[in-house]
């Protein structure tokens, strides 16, 4: 029970020697990575770089404790940071001390949030993001980020906006104002870090920009000319501290928790899937991984900690470097904070683009071209809802964009479910199949006094009205003839209260003309509302048969079933005494 | 096509003679009820009664025209006009006229969304509505309807609300005011309606009370003693004005322009439809039948009608006696007219306690208890929804109501669909049945080397973790012995590209275990998926088979499949050339 809250218990008492070597190296590189790239983060948020580091150190920590993946890297990521700027951004805020401490109140206040999902078991909800949604999201949002930074890259004051058309404009705005110098050393950055990434990829290419950064800067007197650079970074470790809980913005901020919450979820989830999919030992349990996220964010917001969650690229190289278990994250997070006590005064002269170059391209290394084109060839409906959700994340918001992508691809689904496949099927000649006549048009032989039909989806109120207009349709077209109607029910896993209705209604009329319904291959949970709801008593016990081929040869000459296909066409939860007495009889 | 857009050219010329006795008798009948409901129903509204004989009028006879039902009797109905008087209640109008303007422009407003709604087709949207929201919806909007008559019965000045506890508390504030007089009326008024009812139905109960009434005011002088009365109606046929639209309250009403041109198509198709059944030779379509109710709004608020649809009550009387065709509405539209020309001053003596009493006898008549009941006992589920969507419809609104009772029966589809049914299966012994072990314990045997699962439902994103859990569940269960999982997918009626990438992942990881995965009984639409997508190359051409026991049997021995079984396992739209070049090699 501990070990099931506490997943360190799991691996800590067994932990092993051979490990260590994994867990110290990935420790290392993770913690060096983190050292630029959470400044850079901060800055995409709107925060002091320092915040970053601040962020980089009590989530983690706590995450090893807690958390049931042993690879996931919790830490300040780009996607997180985007969204603290665009929802602090609409509040009318008194100042940078302010939107500092709001900045750390929304970290209290996902984390809050998390838990609480965590502890009621809402981890299923992930499940809702479907894959075309994530991708139009992950793209678009990896564009906005990008293009974010571009006031960093051309050393001009753009005003921020979470919507490309603004962005564009006030970029274009002020493009007369670019600081040359600026944009040269944003650029040769970007060419620095592809470059050194194709060489090997196990160098710490982020680093090493940041450390040709800072010298070529004091060495060369840029920030003299107006290259902006990060300036005085307060050295020292985050102290414990009370957020500052301002109520009536609860309500104001209550949305963007909700999306940070979810989003930050969604992100570390599936990285931490990913990742269990390549290792044995262990399993991801996304309701922990809740309580775990929840619990790094409140505790990490008592340390003056942003919105944190676990990272695609980071956790992507600490695997690599060979990360085992948590003692990777306690290593770089002790990197972090030495590197707070010493090292903070060595990058005075950071440039700011160079920050900006090095989240240009990490974000824009997440755009997926590939998956859409895949999609608009195979499947053009989750093309278009990809193409959505990526459109209206770009234009209208990143949470918007999140939720109509939901809320679509929800849609979709009660649409197809409304209008699913019908089969009229036939024999196969020599065979005892029964396929759909559509697809086999010359193998299979029909008769004119049978309408054989398959329906392929829950029958419920959505689609209890298609399937008697499509039922009538074939009839018609089948002619006069008819006498029997065998329902092929293998695929129809429910039918709900108006369903059963409209069925009542449909045999009566069938009646009326003479014609019988026979049921085929009904399975379980149908079976059992058959009888629940009575209908199996106006369609007859004798009607209901295991297989298509037994419910056509017995209603040809009208033959008695065996006894064995009378109790499986016929067994249900509520009948089982009557059935036990008939196989016993 | 002429015919589809004007379906009275579809029986007008081929009408019969002996129709007509039916049609005039109907006609007459109904008119006769509509005199007394319409002014009743227009008090609903908040409207002065004589309106409800206007909204009597054009909607009948473009009806006629335009619309589908053979049978439908268009008009003022109970429900849009607490529609109405809940949307207009909410808004600050300067007065009466304003009020009577406004409810104009509704029908104009409304008639112009189901006509856009009708050219575009949607008239599928109804079957959104499931039988539980329809039920739990009406049984609340008649209690609420039936409460907003206290005022008239008790002749009290009860101020209104769609609100139940709002109008109980209402009406317990002024019930000392009550007025002895009219609460007497009233209620002998209501026993005679059930009274008369029982004695024989064909008797026209709500004129009989209404010229009881007249004559009993008149003749006993009772409104001298503070009874409310209907007073003067203005006589003469309603003009043709054009309505006056303000602009500024366009999007006030949009709301509630919406909900009406729902419900009131909800309600008129749902009618016809009860009605079509009994009925050949003719079939409602629901998007002609928008356009219908659309136009007969529209024109009918150039001439001072209110929001109208098809009604339940007078549809069926209006069947009961016979009405063959539209020409029994245009006979009851001339006795409504009749009525406005020269009887109107006889009414001035009516009470509206007997107004009120006839809209509770109706309207309490919709009131279902069985139905619930019958949910509560088999269908816990959808009794629950039958249940939110009364206590929403009576305690918050009407439009609230049936809004979040079609949100929460989509949300329970969702659900349903996230975690469908899944069966173990094992062979029924000495047959070739593969059936739940759950169900059939002591007549399956299963096999150690095989793992054979059913997933009763489509894959999706909503589903996909599900899916891989349970079957990893299974095979936990099973023990390391197991070679084979055969998937029977009879059931998989769809599967979306974040399940296909799901199935990707789960072939390979069952591969590295050293596990087959076999695939039998995949339909049409899932075998298409399976070739586009390339699943079908992962999983292998030898390992789709059309039944469950093929597949078992071809894994036991690995032999080799028949020609005709290797044709219909693998048939695919996509492959349809190779295929017919296997069948013919």
């Amino acid at each position: 029970m501990l070990k099931r809250y506490f997943p360190i218990l799991q691996w800590l008492p067994s932990y092993k020697k051979s490990y260590l070597s994994g867990d110290v190296g990935a420790g290392l590189t993770v913690g060096i990575m983190l050292i630029p790239q959470g400044m850079a983060y901060a800055m995409i948020a709107g925060l002091p770089p320092v915040f970053g580091l601040y962020a980089s150190l009590i989530p983690q920590i706590i995450y090893a404790i807690l958390g049931t993946s042993r690879q996931l890297a919790v830490g300040p990521v780009a996607m997180d940071s985007l969204l603290v700027a665009s929802g602090l951004g609409a509040l009318a805020l008194s100042g940078i001390d302010e939107y500092i401490a709001m900045a750390i109140f929304l970290a209290l206040f996902m984390g809050l949030i998390q838990l609480g999902l965590g502890l009621l078991r809402m981890g299923f909800l992930v499940n809702f993001l479907s894959k075309p949604v994530i991708s139009g999201f992950t793209s678009a949002a990896a564009i906005i980020i990008g293009l974010s930074q571009l006031k960093h890259l051309l050393g001009t004051p753009i005003q921020s906006s979470n919507q490309i058309h603004f962005l564009l404009k006030n970029a274009l705005a002020t493009i007369t104002d670019t600081n040359m110098i600026t944009l040269a050393i944003g650029v040769i950055a970007i060419i620095l870090i592809k470059s050194i990434k194709k060489i090997d990829s196990r160098i710490p290419a982020a680093l090493v920009v940041v450390v040709v950064g800072v010298l070529g800067i004091y060495f060369l007197g840029l920030n003299d000319l107006g290259v902006k650079i990060v300036g005085e970074v307060p050295s020292g470790l985050p102290t414990f501290q009370v957020p500052s809980i301002d109520y009536s913005r609860v309500s104001e901020l209550l949305p963007i928790a909700m999306t940070l919450a979810l989003i930050a979820f969604m992100e570390a989830i599936s990285v931490a899937k990913a990742i269990e999919e390549k290792h044995q030992g262990y399993q991801v349990d996304p309701n922990q991984e809740l309580i775990a996220l929840g619990t790094s964010n409140i505790l990490g917001s008592f340390f003056q900690s942003y919105p944190t969650t676990g990272g695609f690229s980071r956790t992507a190289v600490n695997d690599q470097a060979g990360a085992k278990t948590g003692v990777a994250p306690i290593v770089s997070a002790m990197v972090v904070g030495l590197t707070l006590m010493f090292l903070t005064p060595l990058f005075y002269y950071l440039p700011n683009a160079v920050l900006a170059a090095i989240i240009m391209v990490a974000v824009f290394g997440l755009i997926d071209i590939k998956y859409p084109i895949d999609l608009l060839k195979n499947r053009r409906d989750e093309f278009y809802l990809l193409l959505a959700t990526f459109l209206i994340t770009l234009t209208v918001g990143i949470k918007e964009g999140i939720l109509l992508g939901v809320l679509i691809s929800l849609l979709l689904l009660v649409y197809r479910t409304s209008r699913p496949h019908i089969a009229v099927l036939g024999r196969i000649r020599n065979t005892d199949y029964f396929k759909n006549i559509a697809r086999f048009p010359e193998d299979t032989e029909t008769f004119k006094e049978f309408l054989i039909i398959r329906f392929d989806a829950q029958l419920y109120f959505g689609n209890r009205e298609y399937f008697k207009n499509e039922l009538q349709n074939q009839l018609d077209k089948k002619g006069p003839e008819v006498k029997y109607v065998i329902l092929n029910a293998e695929a129809i896993n429910y039918i709900d209260s108006s369903a059963v209705h409209m069925l009542r209604q449909l045999i009566n009329e069938l009646k009326n003309k003479g014609i019988k319904l026979v049921v085929a291959g009904a399975i379980g949970p149908a079976r059992d509302i058959f009888y629940s709801s009575g209908l199996i008593n106006e369609i007859g016990k004798d009607n209901f048969f295991v297989k298509t081929n037994e419910a056509f040869e017995h209603c040809n000459p009208l033959s008695k079933k065996t006894e064995i296909e009378e109790m499986i066409s016929l067994q249900s939860k509520k009948d089982k005494a009557k059935l036990m007495k008939l196989k016993h009889s």
